[in-house]
């Protein structure tokens, strides 16, 4: 045969395949996938910003009342701490639930983020909600107007989410002390600009005050892979 | 059991559930999914570009050499044409293939983009990387140095593509009275601005050009779900 880009599989190679995902295996079982990794920091200097900032990829995850909580996990089920998260308070847990959607495709191990929250809501990439069949809206945290839902399911039962299952819209979590230095409010826009090889800037990222955050931008797994994140070599909050 | 934003299945619920599921499969059976969807033209207009904005989202493809195409396919195999592609001579085959990656993971009805090439590439989105186990660096159609590999599954063969697995680095194709009008030359940088809920500016887009295209935009699946190119309201090439 002559020499050309591609060719069978020897045995060796077979071996050098499944050695590796092996290896793979073993390493992932070792240290379980971040939720919400953060991704790229950038720090302050004098006379600069109050805060850092922080841009964190938010995988997809989900939110739960206690109420479905309980649907899913039993009776008495509580969220277990893995990880905490930037944010004080916040923190991944170690339950994960399967996503079901109408194309008859399903997402496993989506995270539930706590605390619980007063109503349940999944947060996808356009990406997931392109492979299960959901058109999904963009929306911010909360807001379930007109969204879609999906079957989800848990170790001890399923739920029928009626709706919740939303993109997510990029945003910036401020404080009081961040809200001044940038001069702007809640509700309005800043852009996000990332230098790198695939740099690009996010002319609308929605500026949301609570007084007990501090300065972090979340973007969704489409934009942290679509601006390469991990290969930024600036990073900068625009007016 | 009191209102809530979740509940159990019952039996109509379940019914109905099957139904979606089957109507969406017969549906999905009778019109296969476009491979390179052309998804925003912006029309030109007098004393303006000489041709239209053109921004197509390519989704996960791969290129063949005629070799590797009878690996997959068997001895004298021919790519045959499902639908043109917006350059002319280019064309969607009808050939779907299965990329095997490193965390035992595949990802099937891969399909390959005719015609047949001097080498065989996979381009794929960092989404589809991460998935798979690849980290896939970012290159220009055809440069495969130093570009992991995979295995790819066809009807007739398997073929261990040692290298050639890449995240197309997003770019707009150009021809001669392109170049004149943006002020342009081969291998300079456009900036793509997009309007729109999840509006951004791709800061670089390639300019690759060739006498036989015409102006077209290239961006993968995690760039055309970033800016959620379908609901763009505007669209903007920039120098």
């Amino acid at each position: 045969m002559v020499a050309t880009a591609s060719r069978s599989l020897n045995r060796k190679e077979v071996e050098q395949l499944v050695r590796e995902v092996l290896t793979q295996k073993l390493r992932s079982r070792a240290t379980p996938p971040p939720t919400r990794e953060q991704h790229a920091v950038q720090q302050t200097r004098l006379g600069g910003p109050p805060h850092p900032l922080v841009v964190n990829v938010s995988a997809r995850h989900m939110h739960v009342t206690q109420v479905d909580l309980e649907q899913l996990f039993g009776p008495g089920a509580e969220l277990t701490k893995l990880k905490d998260l930037y944010q004080e308070g916040e923190f991944a847990s170690e339950q994960l639930v399967t996503l079901v959607g109408p194309r008859q495709r399903i997402i496993p191990n989506v995270r539930i983020l706590g605390p619980v929250r007063n109503y349940t809501q999944a947060e996808l990439s356009y990406t997931d909600g392109i492979y299960l069949g959901l058109d999904l809206p963009l929306r911010i945290s909360g807001n379930h107007e007109g969204t879609p839902g999906c079957t989800v399911l848990g170790p001890k039962g399923a739920i029928n989410m009626p709706r919740g299952v939303i993109r997510a819209e990029r945003h910036v979590h401020v404080g009081e002390s961040d809200l001044a230095y940038y001069g702007v409010r809640d509700g309005d826009y800043l852009k996000l600009k990332i230098d790198g090889p695939c740099g690009l800037t996010f002319d609308r990222m929605k500026v949301r005050f609570h007084p007990n955050v501090i300065l972090e931008v979340h973007i969704d797994t489409d934009e942290g892979n679509a601006c390469d994140l991990e290969s930024a070599t600036k990073m900068e909050l625009i007016k």
